[in-house]
């Protein structure tokens, strides 16, 4: 039986690691960026600015480890992995963040793709990276900059048999809080991509024989922001372990 | 012939005045704010917290007077008429701002309602309020506060034909960024609205015999709050006297 999403976050919480790829079917799945109170402001500008990448599902009061998309969850325990940077660099992958959490901390809360996999795949699309990371890469194509914050656009690639392309483009698009419409269809060389095989995060999937790389915004891109804007302290989920809300997504009927 | 967007623009900064319902169909008009930029985090904290009455469109750069919702616009002097708030008291109604202009101010463009009049009387709604303001009201709803922010949710409301209400609702769910589906329909004291022919705002519209009064949540909802949180000083537009944009509305097929 399917562990729901408080117990899904339980096991995170008592230390239990690794990808949320098609776990809790159905509920929405968020990136992860907690900044100091100091640079909230920068971020929340850039977020609205990139919302394709950085779709806003909840941005926390100063201080709080709560939020209202998961009762009783502590934003401090509860994702399965998360990274630690200090200027810009990643100092650290723990799975929790107790010790290094700061009080005046804000949470950004944004959607993710792992959130519309479910409904690809009761549409029938096949599932092509079972048991594993989603592939994503650095593109060629630039976030709009806001206050100290900049960086490129990270992408999710999903190889789709050509006959279902259009289905998945089709719910996707009604999906604007797990970033929407796909943002390029089978040209990674127009994003910048040269090779499909070396993704900068995660893993490789297993396509079919005649599959179609697409790709979709991801929120990953806010990590790649940190890493080129340089704040002196900030905590993100690491790539693929997200943090599972109680939100159920609202599944489009086509 | 109907004025564009610019030349509507370019009569207000010449100095002409008056509310701006029914002008430019099809455009997006908007809401104005303008803080200084160290209450700018608490207000896009608001904002967030309240998409229907506050849906964001545009936030500024610190200081710019530019959008690129309108090409070659001047934000001190394209709107009809603005108010000048000072400690959470109206100061002045002027035609422009350009002698108040704070180099430090954060200009917040939100969605209004007025967008989705032209909407409704494409659809075949009557038009209530033809060369005038629409009517608003402070309700008893409080907005979710954030940081200094707070306030009460203000509305507009439309008289509408019993067998149209449907399809107004219909048409305003599918336009999130102009405020979306109504807050209430019918019921004024279920906001805590006493008297309907006193509006706290805007004018009396002319009501057919039968019709029934729809409530949207309004964007005067932030003058609200700049009155109940009283920063040093903000400017606002003056109700009904939006900012028209040069972005069209996608308007529904139903």
């Amino acid at each position: 039986m399917p562990e729901t999403p408080a117990e899904l976050r339980a096991g995170f919480r008592s230390g239990v690691s690794g990808p949320t790829a098609g776990l809790a079917p159905g509920f929405r799945q968020a990136d992860f960026l907690a900044v100091p109170a100091d640079w909230a402001y920068d971020v929340l500008q850039f977020v609205l600015r990139n919302p394709d990448p950085c779709p806003i599902l909840h941005v926390t009061d100063t201080g709080s480890r709560r939020t209202p998309l998961a009762q009783g969850a502590d934003l401090r325990t509860d994702l399965p992995r998360y990274r630690v940077w200090r200027d810009g660099r990643l100092a650290d992958e723990p799975t929790d963040v107790v010790d290094v959490w700061r009080e005046d901390s804000v949470t950004f809360l944004t959607g993710c793709s792992f959130t519309f996999d479910s409904a690809l795949t009761q549409a029938g699309l096949p599932w092509r990276y079972p048991g594993r990371n989603v592939a994503m890469y650095v593109t060629d194509r630039e976030c709009r900059p806001a206050q100290r914050m900049r960086g490129p656009l990270v992408v999710s690639m999903r190889p789709v048999p050509p006959d279902q392309v259009d289905t998945a483009t089709r719910i996707t698009t009604l999906m604007p809080t797990s970033h929407g419409a796909p943002v390029q269809i089978g040209d990674p060389e127009e994003l910048g991509i040269r090779e499909l095989s070396k993704p900068d995060y995660g893993d490789l999937p297993e396509p079919g024989p005649d599959d179609v790389p697409m790709f979709w915004a991801c929120g990953v891109t806010l990590q790649a922001a940190i890493v080129a804007s340089r704040p002196p302290f900030a905590i993100t989920h690491a790539p693929g372990h997200m943090f599972i809300t109680d939100v159920p997504e609202p599944q489009a009927i086509l």
